[in-house]
C-alpha cells in the first residue's frame, strides 16, 4: 500500500500566463500596432511614423525601401495571386513614399511537397508583374522547409525605388483643412479571398482589386507635388485602420462622408452576410491621400484619367484634433456622427 | 443484385508523378542549383552570373542590394541565433560585392502561439547586430501564421549597401593564376547547428561562426582594390559549394590543398561521427576569395590584421579549364588530386 505524502501532494501553483503572438497580432488593427510598438520597433529602437517605406538619401538621389512578406491562403484566388501580390504590395509601398520603383528582390520559403508546377506558376505570375510594373527581380533566395511548416510557400519581396522629384508625402504630413481623395472602391480583396477560402459563391462575382499604383502615383505627383501631404494604401486593417493611423502620425482628426464611400453592391452583401465592416477589409489596389485644398481638385482629375483611379472621389476632410474626440469619424446619412475606430483583433487572416 | 460493368471497372491508369519541392532543394547543392536555374531565375527570365547581390546605379552611387530569409533551427544555438544569423547573413551578402552596409529591411513571419518574450529576445538580437554593423532596421513587416505553420518564426532581411571605391568583386571575375584565400576555419556552424539539434554533446566545443564580414572586406579591398576579382561566403553548400559556383560562373577551374584546409578538430570528429564532409558544411563566418597574385600577399597581410581574418591563408590557385576536368579538385596529402563536387541533395537541412 502506498501512502500519500501530503507535503508533497499540493496542487501545482497555476503558471503565470505565458504571452503569446495572437493571430490578432498579425491583423493590421489594434493588437498588431500595439507588437509593432511594444515589441518590434520598440526592441529595435526605431521611433518615428510607421510609414509604408523608408527614405535613405544616398548621394544624389533619395533611394526609397520597403519590405512585405506574403502568406495569403489561398494561394491562387479571383483577381490575383500570392505571386502578383507580392510584386504590387512592394511597388506600391514604394509608391506611398512618392517612389518610382526601380528593383524587387524575391525570398521563397518553399514546403517540402509543393507541385514544381504550382512554383513555376507562381513564378510566371511574379514574372509578369515585374514585366508591368517595368522592373526586375534582381536577388533573391530560396528556402526549403519540412511538410506542413510553411501551407506551400511563402513570399517576401523588398523593393527599392527613386524618390519622384517634388514628393514628398509622409504619414506625418497630413494638416488641418486637407482633403481625403480615395482612388476607388473599397472591400474587394479581403471579401474575394473570403468568399474564395468559404466557398460562399461571391466568387464570380467579387475579384481582388490588387494592382500596382505607382503610375497612379507619379500622376497625382505631377498635379499636386508638395501639396500630396500623405498617401496610403489601405491594406489589413482596410480604410479605418489606414485613416487612423495617418491621423495619430500627422495628429490631426479625420472626418469622412459615409455616403461618399464606394462599397461595392457585392462586398456590400459579403460583408453583411459575414458580419464585417467594409471599413476594415483589406484592399490591394487603391489609395487614400490627403492633399493640400489648393491642390484637390487638380489631383482628382489627374487620378480619374488614369485607369486605377477611374473611380476617385474625396471622401471627407482633415480637422484639428479635439481633445477626447477620436480620430476619425463618418457623417452618417442622418447627419449623425459615428466613430471610425481601428479593428481591434483578427478580422480576416492571411488575406496578404 | 449489382452486376459489374467490365467497361467501367477499368483500373485508374497511373497518375503521371508530380515533381515536387524537395528539402535537397534547399541544400546549397547541385539540386539547388537546377531549381534556381530551371524553374526560379529561368521563370524570372533573369540571367548571368548568380551573385550574392546586385549591382544597381542610382544618380552617382552604386547600390548593392541583397536578401535572404531564415529558417534555422534551432531559433537558438552555440554562436548565435536566427536574429543575428539574420543580420549578418544579409550583410556579408552585400560585403561579397565590394559593399559597405547601409540599411535592412526586416519581415517577420510568425507563428501563433510563438511566446511574447522569445520574439523579443530574436528582436533584441536583431537590433544588438544591426548596432555592431553600424545600420539600422529602417523598414518592417510582421505577418502571423496559425499553430504549426512556419515554426515559431521566419526572418526575412534585405540590405541596401554602396559600393566601396575600387570594389568590383563578382562572382565571374576569376581569372587563371588567382590566388585562393580563405579567411579562416571551416564546419563551424553546420556543425554547431546539427549537434544543439541531435544532442551530440559537441555543443560546449563548436560554435557558430556566424559573424559580419563587411569590415575584413573593406581592409581586402584597401588593400588589393580591383585586384580582389571574386568574394563570396561560403553559407549552405559550403566552401566545396562556393568553389564550384565560383568556377563555373568565371569559366575557371580550382584546385585547393587539401593540407591547406583548415578544419577545426571538433569540427572534423563531429563530422566524422554525422559521416559529413566539412567542405560540405555551411559557414556563417569566413569569405573566399579569388585575388590577383600581385595582390595575394598584400590582401592577405590585411586580413590578418582584422580579427575575422585572423586565421586567413592561401588554399589554392585558379587554372584554366580544361575540357572533361572537373572545375574543382583538391591534391590530397600524398600528391593525388580527388574531385570536390557540390552537394547532390540535402545534408543538413534548416541550417541558415
Amino acid at each position: 500500500m502506498t501512502t500519500i505524502d501530503p507535503l508533497r501532494a499540493t496542487c501545482p501553483a497555476p503558471a503565470a500566463e505565458t504571452e503569446r503572438v495572437l493571430l490578432g497580432h498579425g491583423s493590421g488593427g489594434r493588437l498588431m500596432a500595439e507588437l509593432l510598438d511594444d515589441v518590434i520597433a520598440g526592441g529595435l529602437g526605431e521611433t518615428g511614423p510607421l510609414e509604408d517605406a523608408a527614405l535613405i538619401g544616398l548621394g544624389d538621389v533619395d533611394v526609397v525601401f520597403s519590405t512585405d512578406s506574403f502568406v495569403v491562403t489561398p494561394r491562387f484566388f479571383p483577381g490575383g495571386d500570392i505571386g502578383s501580390l507580392a510584386v504590387y504590395g512592394t511597388v506600391n509601398d514604394l509608391a506611398m513614399r512618392g517612389a518610382r520603383p526601380v528593383a524587387l528582390s524575391l525570398a521563397y520559403v518553399l514546403e517540402e511537397g509543393l507541385p514544381l508546377d504550382e512554383l513555376r506558376a507562381i513564378t510566371a505570375s511574379v514574372a509578369a508583374a515585374a514585366r508591368e510594373c517595368g522592373i526586375h527581380v534582381v536577388t533573391g533566395d530560396t528556402k526549403v522547409v519540412g511538410r506542413g511548416a510553411a501551407d506551400g510557400a511563402y513570399l517576401t519581396t523588398a523593393g527599392i525605388g527613386v524618390r519622384l522629384l517634388d514628393a514628398y508625402p509622409s504619414a506625418a504630413n497630413g494638416m488641418a483643412g486637407d482633403v481625403v481623395l480615395l482612388s476607388g472602391p473599397i472591400g474587394a480583396h479581403g471579401t474575394a479571398i473570403m468568399s474564395a477560402r468559404e466557398g460562399l459563391g461571391f466568387e464570380s462575382e467579387i475579384h481582388s482589386d490588387s494592382r500596382p499604383l505607382h503610375e497612379l502615383v507619379a500622376a497625382m505627383i505631377a498635379a499636386g507635388g508638395p501639396q500630396v501631404h500623405t498617401l496610403r494604401d489601405p491594406t489589413r486593417g482596410g480604410l479605418a485602420g489606414a485613416l487612423n493611423e495617418l491621423a495619430e502620425a500627422s495628429d490631426v482628426a479625420v472626418e469622412v462622408d459615409d455616403a461618399a464611400l464606394p462599397v461595392p453592391p457585392q462586398v456590400a452583401s459579403a460583408c453583411e452576410l459575414l458580419g464585417l465592416d467594409p471599413l476594415h477589409v483589406a484592399n490591394e489596389g487603391c489609395l487614400v491621400a490627403f492633399v493640400a485644398p489648393a491642390a484637390a481638385d487638380p489631383v482628382l482629375t489627374a487620378m480619374r484619367a488614369h485607369p486605377a483611379g477611374r473611380y476617385a472621389r474625396a471622401i471627407g476632410v482633415v480637422r484639428e484634433t479635439a481633445r477626447d474626440l477620436p480620430r476619425v469619424t463618418a457623417r452618417t446619412l442622418v447627419g449623425a456622427r459615428r466613430v471610425v475606430d481601428m479593428l481591434i483583433g483578427e478580422q480576416l487572416p492571411r488575406i496578404c
